[in-house]
């Protein structure tokens, strides 16, 4: 695609009023537009990158079998008044009433909107476990919404529930999730670590945050700086291989500050492996029984004719959020320069032709380099603006396509020079180039 | 997948709430599940297939060139209030107060939005046009939702707007969404015909409402059956083509009740080509001008330094809406046969094993088939249950998957039982099934 035809508003300097990187970068390259406080339109570059880690997060639900729903983003108050929370919940939940003055709500989480639809449908034990998620918008009436998409009212989250007979099973179900979001995380090119944390208005005694570590995070954290050498790669979607990975977790310190204990961390972590630092939370599962299932009579017939409450858990992603927390994990403020994992870059290559007013030989070498990468699926963006080389690298460097490609004059016919972005160049043949970035892409 | 692992509640009749048979047959077979009046949520079969409608709807507008931003649901009456449409827009709307008493609504509709950041970024007739679109979804606070998904509250839609410099290049655009919805439709096997049709509070003065027959259809319709000839098939995305393609439909009369004129419709058409139906409208596309640019000060800088606001449209297709509408079109009630197109099926074959309760035979054989399809790209679901054959094919008619395969004892290693759902079946090679599933699909 020409950056011409894009929709891609870039601006020449910081917005001043963006404080953490993510927020500079995404107003800077125009990946989002603000609408009104804490509420933004993604315009086509954030959107790219915010579909592509979409997919992926649903791709790696669906591989532990997940099944994908959609709950809408209104809801009445009459389940949340069943389970208890209508009046619980705060200021943070947005009521709305309706033409009717029936009173509704933004959903600004799912439980019981699930809870409803289970027990319309399942009646026994038979039919369970059952594992169920959808990818849909929320909304937290936030009173101080402050960085960018980072904290913001409305935002794009995966939230998945999980319907068991058994503490048993519902432990086997919340240890798959665990690792999928392990899975998930990696292949964003994160690394997460799963903390104990505290359950808040969720509710339940068993809970894990999955925080990536960055300085502008709002997470205090705690932990042993062992547990980055823990590896998920052999797990298996299996009771004991789920059980033994997260054994392997919990043996190391690692809490955010609601769970702190100054004594506690000092007695299990010695003081060169203790780590104090700042993350970013980018992903929450719960365990919280029937704390929803009871008050709202979501039972299943069991064997021999008892019935029970099943039992549940919660377990959400940040898709929106996450976009903001690659950029804080990747972005290099300093000599701006991003570059995106490739996995969820906008472009895979952005083409950059030196062009002069009456030649376009460059141009034309870059759209015929163009055809080739997209008939080998590699996505570019093409700068074709007549602007000066180092206008258009510092551009680029922005946008963040994870590889560059320059076309000069002098550029032979089989050599390019070419460059992961924010490195040194070298020059290739275009068959080497396309082998590099497919390697690439296929590793994700 | 096996039926008894996926969340298809399907009821053993019909619920008396619905009245049409597209609702009737989402609460039959677990598509949908209602969770307060007029909003619904999805379940994997429903889900399954707007998801699959999307994706059409998506990739025909990449192909002409629009490019995809996401708004967000709730919007800042600011706007609405710059464009005058705040207090126009009458109880329809959802207003709702933030914890902050500001005035904001969940959005209807989107011009005002997509105009604010529009202005914000696009200063010269350089960057036009400038095609954009969004799916998302939004809120009309109907007074009495029925119909199911049909007239809901909460609805799907993809909405997109276009930029244009003069009403010369705006009419281009136009007509490039023109096309492209006759292409949607037609890849969703629905054949919709633009009607021209009133513009409602969205205004200007040009508009085609895309309707398709149905008797259970919500807009009166008036045409010559002449117009079911035109076709589309070899029209280009260019101004000449395109226009010949709106004056090869313009030469009919069709028009909703709000258009139509006795007089004009007795004389322009001869009496056998009278044609007086109800349809269900699909799409709506509308062409205003500055109706939205000139309040909010949209301008561009003109060639030679004069300053015009720009010229605009929208183009809107109800993706949850059509889910309903196949439905309306393709489903024999009486018979209670669904079969969906291939391109939007939730499943492409239903494979039903005819299973007793000490003899797995059927079942493995089931399996097997199930792996080889699933090699060939065919996504299948498998009623694993030991009901009868005849109650599994009533389920299987429902949930509407084009094809079936039926596997008894006596079934050979080698030939299938083999139909389109709702036909006579034919014992085939399972390669034979292979290819004309494939070719099936190819055609989409």
């Amino acid at each position: 695609m020409y950056l011409t035809k894009s929709f891609i508003p870039i601006l020449k300097n910081n917005p001043s009023e963006a404080k953490i990187k993510s927020h500079q970068l995404m107003l800077r390259v125009g990946m989002i537009k603000q609408s009104s406080a804490g509420i933004y339109s993604w315009l086509p570059l954030g959107f790219k990158v915010m579909k592509k880690i979409e997919q992926i997060v649903r791709e790696e639900q669906n591989k532990i079998g997940v099944q994908e729903i959609l709950m809408p983003t209104i809801q009445s108050s009459e389940i949340w008044k069943e389970s208890g929370r209508y009046d619980d919940y705060g200021e943070e939940m947005l009521r709305i009433k309706d033409r009717q003055d029936r009173e509704m709500l933004y959903g600004p989480t799912n439980e019981e909107l699930v809870t409803d639809i289970f027990r319309a449908s399942v009646k026994s034990y038979k039919s369970l476990p059952q594992l169920l998620y959808h990818i849909q918008w929320k909304f937290r009436d936030e009173v101080r919404p402050r960085f960018g998409i980072m904290r913001c009212r409305e935002f794009y989250m995966k939230d998945a529930y999980s319907f068991d007979v058994s503490d048993e099973e519902a432990f086997f179900s919340y240890n798959k999730f665990f690792l999928s979001y392990l899975r998930t995380f990696k292949r964003l090119d994160l690394t997460a670590i799963p903390m104990a944390a505290d359950t808040g208005p969720i509710g339940g005694n068993l809970s894990h945050e999955f925080i990536i570590l960055a300085d502008t995070g709002e997470s205090k954290i705690f932990t042993d700086k062992e547990i980055f050498k823990v590896s998920s790669d052999n797990t298996k979607v299996e009771k004991k291989s789920l059980e033994d990975l997260r054994k392997k977790y919990e043996k190391f310190y690692a809490v955010t500050d609601e769970k702190f204990d100054k004594k506690e961390f000092e007695n299990k972590v010695i003081e060169e492996n203790r780590l104090i630092t700042k993350g970013i939370e980018v992903g929450h599962i719960f365990y919280f029984g029937d704390k929803y299932s009871k008050p709202m009579g979501a039972s299943v017939d069991l064997p021999g004719g008892r019935k029970d409450f099943v039992k549940m858990g919660s377990y959400g992603v940040g898709v929106s959020r996450l976009v903001g927390a690659i950029i804080e994990a990747k972005y290099d403020d300093k000599n701006e320069v991003m570059k995106w994992p490739i996995s969820v870059a906008p472009y895979d290559v952005s083409i950059i032709p030196m062009i002069n007013k009456n030649d376009n030989t460059a141009l034309e070498k870059a759209n015929n380099i163009n055809d080739e990468l997209i008939k080998n699926n590699i996505e570019t963006i093409i700068d074709d603006t007549d602007e000066n080389f180092s206008s258009k690298i510092k551009k680029m460097n922005l946008i963040g396509a994870p590889f560059q490609i320059i076309i000069g004059k002098q550029t032979q016919d089989d050599l390019v020079e070419f460059k992961e972005t924010g490195q040194e160049s070298k020059k290739l043949k275009l068959e080497e180039v396309i082998k590099i970035i497919k390697e690439e892409k296929v590793k994700n």
